[in-house]
């Protein structure tokens, strides 16, 4: 991985070999490029330069880059190619790119680039999947041995067919209908005497998924058992295809943006330059939701207006201890949203969390009211105002631990994903109780408090 | 991975084992749950089960155990333990794994437990290294080959000395001083003919790491490259362990845990269930730097209190202005927070994304302006209160969108993470903004307003 400053550099040499002539020098530096860094640079060309730059590439140059690329850049360059040419590169594509690629252009001419494919076989199978199952992850790139080969039959099958697998670490074992029977890995084929029958030292206890788990689900398997591949077994017991561990590490990073952007209602999908209508799409509704129980806010305040109209300082407070509860509310929120997404947390634990919380509401709460209080007192010449002033961000800090665990909780319970919600609820329970408690207390004491 | 469910039946059924006397078939129950699904069930368990569950384990079903448990319960579980069993299970613990545990216990005893164990070698050079460096991360569990070998050579080497290898679908090439020169996979020696030298089929062009990297530099590049192993070379050249994918893993769902924990002030390592005193120590200051910030908002509204004193209705609206603003500017802020942090953004792209986020912002002001702005002039009756909400929330959501953009990238051009401060500073910035517009206008119009 080349630094910014690296890949400008390098950009600035490519480009000026790109609009030269000395086609031999362009294609040997690029030769020297790692696909991964090669999908950088194409990010950094102009329009006409990344035409120039593909054309340069054979099919399994190209192949390698598109592995590389995300979907929407993947989108223009296949637009780019002529289908005819578009089948070999993706005959050197693993079959779980080659899918994804499939994927993106119209139906009618899959079936065409499918027909001029000489991978087809591999890659049909896959295509009937979802995109985000066990099925759409999957390669068909393993080796497959029969159970009743000897360790020297497999080396040998394996020296003579030399199989393009993705993952050849694992080598699957299958029963004469192809049923997966176990794995072995190349460690135990070579390490095993050469009459041993494969059956005797294949492992036999594995852990698979079928072809519509989804995909973080598989994700998680492999990281809990921390495998290297995970068959994707049918329901009949047949070998579909495996899934990488690559793949998986593509899956647990977006899935933890996904974490964050729901928490702020952003659409999953998002990426900082999507266009504007898609934005708008994801974070309206999620704002709008965000107005309507802000309006409960905004009636506990109307309600108590006479109790302004008689103390204008009391508006100078309300944001501060509306504000510090949200802050703290959002914490406690973030934590227990974070760990129930990991696992780590259950509803089980419930009491055991909110003990936790409300005694940290608790000193936190002492520790803001207090200073809040102080300055309220000696900003104010008002020691009353400085009592209820304290108090109020004192229980409102309960009030934020109280609702960060309980919210997140109560949603889970429900079946709705408490990050999309949870920090909407608990900004808004803050805000209420705040000014509940605040301008409450001050309208029984606004006696002493005007006097 | 069971289910919670399954986790509850399976851990009541291995309860009545462990109080039971049937130790042969408590022992032969553990045997058939992997130890990825021990360890939940350990943590199931009161301390009375967990030791004897911990009695009934082999040295390696301990050494299994411990890979899948974390840093805490590592902890207790190695300290029920004899120093001289603790030896034996570090001997069938992988080499990672076993520097990890080494330095939950106090240094002395590390020497005396070293002086036990019969991998010593292997794990005596890893400890010197940080924790949180490839160094700290890497295995010395890796298989070398001499470059002068011929395939078969290699294949009777691997057959004869049968190593334990973590990783062993890479096999390391060395010269006669054991400097890295190469890489070879299995396949790529069972496709040779025997009599090929190890060296001429050998990948030379390796991407490697120093032992002082940081892990998530090194979790980068296995990510980039999509890499299935990571040589650690020191400065010689010498090869000094390998780093794998499935550590990999962790690190990058702990730091995506990092980047949502930062963003709202919560400590890196807090888990649910940390002490009170961890959790305040990191959370308090957070707070204390929010708060100290939220007095800017609260001297803008002192600023206007006559304003509000001649009409306390202004005090209702300002909670809908603030709060909408922060919930805008977070949404701006999370997506190029997330962005920089994933490298799909950055610095020179600021300018690109004011002018979408500003453009976001007029769409959300719009839409939301107009909305707060009918409310307030049909609730209150009042038209030109409608138009200073409408307006001062219109105006408040460009601010979120300018604030949301241009906080997080200064703060990284100034070279400080933006995940910690960036949500502070736009929640202030709406605040103040949106407070000093809608009581700035309030106050210019305050004779229409009262009329």
């Amino acid at each position: 991985m080349t630094t910014e400053q690296e890949t400008t550099v390098l950009a600035k040499r490519v480009e000026d070999l790109l609009r030269g002539d000395d086609v031999a020098e362009a294609i040997e530096l690029l030769a020297s490029i790692h696909p991964a860094d090669q999908a950088d640079l194409y990010l950094h060309l102009d329009s006409e330069l990344r035409e120039a730059l593909l054309a340069l590439l054979s099919a399994e140059g190209l192949a390698q880059l598109l592995r590389h690329l995300d979907e929407e850049v993947r989108q223009e360059v296949v637009g780019r190619m002529p289908r005819a040419a578009l089948a070999r590169v993706l005959d050197h594509a693993e079959s779980d790119v080659a899918v994804d690629i499939l994927r993106l252009i119209p139906p009618a001419e899959t079936a065409r680039v499918l027909a001029n494919m000489a991978t087809a076989a591999d890659v049909t199978p896959l295509l009937g999947h979802a995109d985000e199952s066990a099925g759409g992850l999957m390669t068909r790139g393993y080796v497959a041995l029969h159970k009743d080969m000897t360790a020297a039959e497999a080396t040998t099958f394996l020296r003579l067919s030399k199989p393009l697998a993705e993952e050849d670490y694992y080598l699957y074992v299958l029963d004469a209908r192809n049923r997966l029977q176990g794995v072995v890995n190349l460690r135990q084929l070579i390490v095993s005497a050469p009459q041993t029958r494969i059956e005797d030292v294949m492992t036999r206890d594995i852990i698979t998924v079928s072809p519509d788990t989804d995909q973080e689900e598989a994700a998680r398997l492999i990281q809990h058992y921390r495998l290297r591949a995970l068959p994707v077994v049918d329901e009949e017991g047949m070998l579909r295809g495996i899934i990488t561990t690559d793949d998986i590490i593509d899956v647990l990073t977006e899935e933890a943006t996904e974490d964050m952007y729901r928490m702020v209602g952003v659409g999953v999908d998002e990426r900082a330059f999507s266009p504007l209508r898609e934005s708008a799409k994801r974070r309206l509704p999620w704002l709008a939701f965000n107005m309507a129980w802000a309006f409960l806010a905004v009636a506990i305040v109307n309600f108590f207006e006479p109790t302004i109209a008689k103390l204008s300082a009391l508006a100078v407070f309300m944001p501060m201890i509306a504000g510090q509860g949200n802050n703290a509310g959002v914490q406690t929120a973030t934590i227990v949203v974070r760990s129930l997404a990991l696992g780590e947390v259950h509803l089980r634990d419930t009491f055991r969390l909110l003990r936790k919380e409300v005694q940290m509401g608790m000193i936190k709460g002492a520790t803001f009211g207090t200073v809040l209080g102080l300055v309220a007192w000696l900003w104010k010449g008002n020691a009353t105002l400085g009592v209820v002033a304290g108090v109020a961000l004192f229980l409102n800090m309960i009030v934020a631990g109280l609702g960060g665990v309980l919210m997140p909780m109560a949603l889970r319970r429900l079946g709705i994903d408490p990050a999309t919600v949870a920090g909407v609820f608990d900004t808004v329970l803050t805000d209420i109780m705040g000014f509940l408690i605040f301008l409450g207390l001050a309208t029984l004491l606004i006696d002493q408090l005007t006097s």
